[in-house]
Order: structure tokens, then sequence, then C-alpha cells
């Protein structure tokens, strides 16, 4: 129809139109696609001698983000982070992606491709590669399904359960800086951001891929797990998939200086925030002692991304934390549902 | 507390309980699963000298089924056999799953179980793993999205893409039962089944995994595709990724004999209803003339489902259909969106 406006909302576009925006976003593939986009299911070839690793993670709105206060290329960005996040914590290298969309008619087109440039510039960074999905209209909230693939050899694999009493807790990077960042954006309307750094921590996690990948490849860690929901439960989660306890140092655990000015500000404990707090994507790992040395290489390879001893693997069950000279527990995370 | 009801929603039941549903419908895993369910990701150990065959598909309720008229089992089936059908249009043998939910508090927990049973089952039967997928809270409805994962070698491997001019078209099984089984379900409140096997056909669809390793293993096919969107639009896709015509026999269509008197009974022409409706998942195939001794062996191991010559892939880029003396355009599929 001539002098037609363009389509505005994802309804009016339709499928074909959608996977066409998907698809101008593709760069050449590698070799090992065999097949992408286009066939009834996506081909490729293993990585010789590797193991793959694969995981799932969805986004709901609503539930895991708001597109009143969430520009749309950062819920772009948060729906592979998240799953880069966990490729990370096993010490993976990051190779093909899946995505599936559930899209409200409504949705507009605008908010679709500053979700797919989010989106596809965290892929372009880590070179991974589009390989499959499939586009439906939602008749509620947007949801965001991404399937991540990536391989390591099995040496180098990092999993939760391989801590063992005597070995060093270690927490990557800076926590509390994502919940308080959330809590900004939800308060502030009128768009005052009082810790710009937490807003757009919140907004851009950074997947710990390439420490994920220098844990495993110099050996450094006997365990590693991703902090998406809070540092207390990936603690619990790590101490029990391997069967000891940790106590943690209460004065060590580095909470964001801004984050914790934030929290104070407000008469909250800026530790049990920070600790209970999600959406922070770093490491917790745990370091052998004879292993020390490899970490040491690790921590210099690791540049500027800090890299803090918070606490021991111990022989009982207790997840602990020392604070002020008493033991306390560690109170237990926080979860998506319910 | 003593004397509480058990949860009666997944509301109440909150996700760890909703992972225990699903952890305890699991069987021993098999050897090259190397981490399943519980760490940050699942990793498992590909095939030897195969490819790796990847497809996710979502089901989004009241899109692509409603829960007033489908039994939850039947939902958790057809949830798994989309992505299984897509397995089977390359010839791949499925292996492993990931399963992502996003649930409405209000869902009934014996909902839930009913889904798990129907999409157990059915992973049961072709003894797919679940290794991963994650749970989260929906606002609206239910949405399923699972990835499927299965492997094939690289000479044995089925594309859309290999029809030439001269290939005889095949599809398996019959057509339109299933478009007529879900007429049936929105009209009949009463529960009067006019056509019970279409009903059947349309809530448990049949992914033709064997007949797909059989074609790739005898290197009896060119091209196939499945039918999840119509044999209509499954022949355009075809053609069009061949850059190859199809001229189709209209007599020679297998339309569902019972599905057949049902679209007449209600003065609805059954080709073109069974052609452009869904959900049928037959494949499409297309059989050069050298390898027709070789499709003959599949015929015979097919055993009862019928395998149909229903046309030729010719050179122009037409897709059209022999009916009545005539000439006619093959009419476009069907989308789920918009």
């Amino acid at each position: 129809m001539q002098g037609a406006l363009p389509p505005s909302s994802v309804g009016e576009l339709g499928e074909r139109r959608i996977i066409d925006l998907v698809r101008s976003r593709l760069t050449h593939p590698p070799t090992w696609v065999k097949l992408g986009i286009g066939d009834d299911a996506a081909v490729i070839e293993p990585e010789r001698n590797h193991l793959e690793v694969l995981t799932t993670d969805a986004l709901v709105e609503g539930v895991h983000f708001d597109r009143r206060f969430m520009p749309a290329d950062a819920i772009g960005h948060r729906a592979l982070a998240v799953n880069l996040s966990d490729l990370a914590a096993m010490g993976a290298t990051p190779r093909a992606m899946l995505l599936s969309l559930a899209l409200p008619d409504s949705l507009p087109v605008a908010d679709l491709e500053a979700f797919l440039d989010g989106l596809f510039s965290l892929a372009g960074r880590f070179r991974i590669v589009l390989v499959g999905g499939n586009v439906s209209r939602s008749p509620g909230p947007v949801v965001i399904d991404i399937t991540a693939s990536g391989s390591v050899k099995p040496r180098k694999l990092l999993s939760r359960s391989g801590a063992r009493p005597g070995d060093e807790v270690y927490v990557s990077g800076t926590v509390g800086a994502a919940a308080a960042g959330l809590e900004q954006l939800r308060a502030s309307s009128d768009g005052t951001a009082l810790c710009e750094s937490c807003v757009s921590r919140f907004l851009r996690p950074e997947p710990r891929i390439r420490l994920g990948m220098l844990l495993g490849r110099n050996r450094a860690a006997s365990a590693a797990i991703d902090l998406s929901d809070g540092l207390a439960d990936a603690v619990h989660q790590l101490a029990a998939a391997s069967g000891a306890g940790i106590s943690l140092e209460a004065d060590a655990i580095p909470v964001e200086p801004e984050a914790r000015r934030w929290f104070e500000a407000r008469g909250v404990d800026p530790l049990t925030a920070a600790m209970t707090g999600g959406d922070d994507y770093e490491l917790l790992v745990t370091v052998p002692r004879r292993r020390h040395r490899a970490f040491g290489a690790v921590q210099k390879l690791a540049g500027s991304l800090l890299l803090t001893r918070i606490g021991v693997v111990t022989s009982g069950r207790e997840v602990v934390m020392q604070r002020g000279g008493r033991e306390e527990e560690v109170p237990a995370g926080f979860s998506h549902f319910g």
C-alpha cells in the first residue's frame, strides 16, 4: 500500500518480518555451524574432545523485568547475560544460542529492535552465534527464553560440588550494586539516580566468562557458582552441593561502596541487603590451598577484576558468618517464584 | 504445620517444590550426561563423529493451547512432540532436553503433575533425558519452552534444501485429522466428539522420529520437513529452501477419511482444510529416483505408517496442485502470530 505507515507494533509486523529483524542482525557463521536459522532445527559440529555445556534461563515481564523502567536494550542484554553467567560458572566457552520469544501484539517495533540490539551486542562481544529459535504471540507478558551452549575440556570443567574443607572462598567483583540499582529504578519515577553505577550494574550485568575460563584452564578452583540469586543463596547452594559447610568473614565481603551508602541512608543493613539481593552476576569460587599459586596467576590475568577472599570451607554442614566477634547464620536466598 | 492441607496451586508450592516434582520423574541418567539438573548448567558428552541437532519451540497458553479443552497431560505431550518432530525432520536421534516453565500462581498442582506425566511419558518412549531447565512465575499465561538436542552422523543428516527437479514428493500418515480434532474440541463444549481419532490426533501428535532416522540411515530422501504449520506451508518452505518448485496431485493427498467426512458435513472443502490446518506432525520428504529402492526399504521398515506419493519436484519456482484437470496455486500456510 502506497503511503502506508510502517508497522509500529509487532502485531502489525507479523511473524515473518519479526524473524527478518532477527536475521538482519546475524553475521557470517563460523564453519562449525552446519545449518543455522531456516531449517527445522540447527546443526552444529561439537568441538572435538570437549564436553558441551547447556543452560536455559527465561525472563518474564513483570517477574524478572519491568518495561516501565528498564530500557529494551538492557532487557536484551540481560536475557543473554543470565545464561552466559551460568556458562561462566562452568568454565565454558560460549558458542551458540537459541532464542524463543513470546511477544504481545502491542509491543512497539522500536522496543523489539532495541531489545535485539542489546542482545546481539553482548553476543557479538563473546562471538556467540544465534542458531535457532521461535517467535510467537503472547496474550500477556513478554517472555524471553534463551538456551546457550558452550564447550569445555573435561579437565577444565568447574562445578558446584568440588569444594573441600580447608579450601578458601573467593568472590569476584563487588556485591549489592544490582540490588541497590533495582531499588533505585523502582523508587525514582523522576529519573533521579543516586547511584548511577548501581543502576548500570543492574541494567547491564557483566557475565564473568573470562574469569570462568581462566579458573578452568589454570585448574585454580575446586568449585564455582554464579551469584544470580545473590551471595547468600550461592554460598548455601555451593556448600550443599559439595556436602560441606562454609564460614564467611562479614568484614571481608566486598559490598559495593556506593550501594553501602545508599542502603545506609535508608536505614537498611547494607551487608544483608547485598547478600540477599539478586542480580549480581559475579562468581563464587573455592580454591584449594595447593592451587594457591595457580589462583594467583588467575588473579593477575583477571586484571582489574577484584577477587576477594571472604571465607573458608568447613567440614560441618553449616553456612555461617563471623561478624563483630559473633557467629551468625547466613540468611537464606531469594526466589523468583511465589 | 500439622493438619495443613497440601498445596493445591503452584503459587503455594513454590519454586523448590516445583523442581522437586520434576526431579522425582527423572530416571537414572546415561553415562554421556556428565552433569544433569542441579548445577549452573548441564554438561553432556557429544556423540563421537556426530553432529548435534538443536531446536527450541514454545507453547503459549491462549495461542497454542487452551487449558479449558486440552487435558494437562496432552499439553505436556505436545510441548515435547513439537520439538521431537523438528528433530525427526533432520533424521536425528533425540538425546536431551531442557525445560523452561513460566507458571501462573493459580495453576493447580494436579495440572502441573499431569503436564509432567504427559511430557515424561513421551520422553521415556524416546529415551530423552531432561538435563536442565528453569521455573518462574508468570503474571499471565502458562508458557512452556523446550529445547531438544539430538545427534546425527553428517552423511545421514536431512535438511529442507536438498530437493531437486524430478524427485518424488511423499508425505507420511494422513493430513487434516488434527485440524478437525481442534475444531471439534473448540465447538463441542458438551464433550461430544464426532471424530474421536481426530481429537486424539490433535491431542497427542506422534513425532515421526523413527521415520526420520530410517530415511537418514538409508539415505533415501533428498529433503525433509515436518508439517507443524500444515502441508501447504511445508510444501512452500521446502520448495523455497531447495530453490525448486513442486507440483502436487490433489487426488493423491491422504486426507484422513474421518476428517474428510467431518469437514464435508460442515460445507468446508476437506482438502483445503487439511492442507492449511496446522498441527499435523507428519513428514514431507522428497525422494530422488535413484534412491527409489532405498526408499522402498524404508517403506517396508516403516510398517503400518503410510508413505504416500503426492507429487513431484519441478524446475520452476511455483508450488501448484493438479486438481480436476486444472492447475491451481497451493494456498499459503498458517501463522501462529498476528
